[in-house]
């Protein structure tokens, strides 16, 4: 079997997030891939990003910690799986840096990135483990979230430019 | 933070099996990466492998169906992470193929090769979650299982040539 597209998601078990944004490809891998980027727009106001750390390979580190209103810190480690500049960056939580299975795995994650005119194509997907994980993540706020989240992505990278 | 090598085994957690082997790394690659190969050597006898479904790139498929003496069969199915030819297989079963997560995640594996003279020096890493997930893979018998389907792999490759 090979299957030219893998990454057809799965209705009943992935979310998706796709948007064309005002901004292009190169600005927004970098306000992805760079920690003095990523704290500025990843976690939804009034929540926060108070550090990040990013080893850009398959395989690498993506951490991040969230503050909550109240200052509380949560933090949240991911495995890069695929890195292509401006284009593809996969990460997910089932594993740890140096591919170690990880003892909570919720999801993986898929960030998609093609040039539209002057600005992008963005696709996030959520990938879950059953349906359970994925309206777990939908009542979370998966939309809200991640689509507030993209909002201000697209706010900095325009400091940016 | 950049390591340059995030594979360095955790003695805690992780399992190594080296050895050097008298074939060359071309053709361990192709016993581990096609199926009409991996069939006659990865399941130590009187075990054997009923079927295997390879889709060999990151994110694909890496599915295995071992038989019992008594014929009964138990499926096994990961997901490529890396595949560098003749150097370096990298798999999980804690990822489905696509990246999803898996609902049983055991371990990781490394699977490197290098050169020596006309021969491999041959290194397979499983890496598990903790120490439990190490002392289980330690009591099921890896490091005889993983060193009779190398004497197994060694010899079919040796009908290769």
């Amino acid at each position: 079997m090979t299957s030219p597209r893998l990454w057809h998601p799965d209705p009943k078990l992935d979310l998706v997030l796709e948007r064309v944004i005002d901004v292009p490809p190169g600005l927004v891998w970098a306000a992805w891939t760079r920690p003095e980027h990523v704290v500025k727009w990843f976690c939804p106001a009034p929540w926060s990003v108070s550090d990040c750390e990013i080893d850009l390979r398959p395989g690498g580190l993506f951490r991040t910690t969230m503050r909550s209103p109240e200052g509380k810190e949560f933090p949240n480690v991911g495995c890069y799986l695929e890195v292509v500049p401006e284009q593809r960056l996969v990460w997910t939580d089932a594993l740890l840096p140096g591919y170690r299975p990880s003892t909570n795995p919720f999801f993986t994650a898929i960030i998609t990135l093609e040039p539209r005119g002057q600005g992008t194509r963005y696709i996030a997907t959520a990938i879950h483990r059953d349906e359970a994980g994925k309206k777990q993540h939908e009542e979370m706020g998966f939309f809200q979230g991640w689509g507030t989240a993209l909002d201000q992505l697209v706010a900095h990278v325009k400091t940016m430019m």
